[in-house]
């Protein structure tokens, strides 16, 4: 446990008692209390935070209430080891908002937008017929400047209000974010896992050192406002070395 | 579209129009009409399923406000594109029974039960001291006679009512069934996705031909009964070639 926690109580929280269990909270999230951890005897915990321990005996128990302490009796508090905020790629969000929850600074390189036909295998994917128009992005996203992930993306072009709306993509705009202006909400998304080994080009937007496996996210989006269309398939090119990529399963 | 499909209609089912709403759903769940696919025209398909055109109205209307189908002016009724009933590694259910729901017939070869001390890594994943007494839990799984993934599984003994609770763990035993029985019903678990190449030992317990990659993933499962606790840790290698690994996201 790093012992060099300082306090820096929220002075818009509304009580002292609220104050002491945001402050918890955040010693919790940011991992000084491990999960699974016992918690500082009362009172030195609340000589630490600078509280009486009736304030303290307060937010514990509002703490173990939305189950993020455990009391044991006669053992002590413990921190619980359910990563109770802990998300993965169960959660459909874009690449970059994924990056930034991880608490790292998204980026982009290399953007390029195009028109293109359909070839077979993407026509597969997105229920239209081979030739068909489509828009495709491609770009590498970057976290904390480090290449984390190469994006190829493609979009029935008869799904937009116009063929040329996606045009103006920008290296700092969200997908997400701008098919839902254009009317196309996504809902959710089935991705498949390919681990695969990287090619010379994917070594290179990657910025790979070795050629050690990445994992591949083949993934088909569903709109909320047209059911019967897949309005955007992608393929994710992932340096699990570089990002953690995870799964929560609840069941 | 596949136009060979028959009738089959299920007789235990209460009403012709409700066996043909079961119909219908097969024949999408099966694939036969594709996600996306236009239907056939009210009277060819209603000659098909042996069914008047009115029975046919009713069965339709009731999977259109289940979203299965689409019904778009003018042009014709779609199956919904969005695979509602799909699921994947999002729901935390046993190996054998995820291997059920794909449509395979689960297996077990090489299984091995043995009492073991934590080494360091077993022990961080797990919140126990390096040393502690821990189950592992060795076995390769089959889908149809085929190995498509190798799984190994740390469990603290002292979770369990006696250390030797798993001892009598059988081939055709479920853990999570065997978990649960013994108070430790599995409510969550972390799954960290990391492509990897297949050592040799790996190669021989999956069959693997070549040296493509696998997908490990490793979990930290919680059970409902204990949040200060990680009641198994497991690694998971896959061979995507041989078994769709997939995430159902959603927004």
């Amino acid at each position: 446990m790093d012992t060099n926690w300082s306090v820096r109580l929220d002075t818009e929280a509304r009580t002292l008692g609220d104050r002491t269990a945001t402050r918890l909270r955040e010693l919790i999230r940011d991992g000084v209390f491990a999960p699974g951890a016992r918690l500082p005897a009362e009172p030195e915990l609340a000589r630490r935070l600078g509280v009486s321990r009736p304030t303290l005996r307060a937010a514990v128990t509002e703490l173990i209430a939305d189950l993020l302490l455990v009391r044991r009796r006669g053992v002590g508090t413990f921190v619980s080891a359910v990563p109770r905020s802990t998300h993965g790629l169960e959660r459909l969000v874009g690449t970059g908002h994924g990056i930034a929850l991880l608490g790292r600074r998204p980026g982009t390189t290399g953007l390029r937008v195009r028109h293109v036909g359909a070839d077979a295998s993407i026509a597969a994917q997105l229920h239209v017929a081979p030739g068909d128009p489509l828009v495709r992005i491609s770009r590498t996203r970057t976290a904390d400047e480090v290449p984390v992930v190469h994006c190829a993306e493609w979009i029935p072009a008869d799904l937009l209000p116009e063929p040329t709306a996606l045009d103006a993509f920008g290296a700092a705009d969200s997908l997400h974010d701008r098919l839902a202006a254009l009317g196309l909400p996504l809902r959710q998304a089935v991705a498949r896992l390919v681990p695969v080994l990287p090619d010379a080009d994917l070594r290179d937007r990657l910025d790979l050192a070795s050629d050690a496996p990445v994992l591949l996210l083949e993934q088909r989006h569903f709109p909320a406002t047209r059911t019967d269309r897949v309005a955007l398939f992608s393929r994710h090119w992932y340096d699990s070395g570089r990002i953690d990529l995870q799964v929560v399963r609840r069941g």
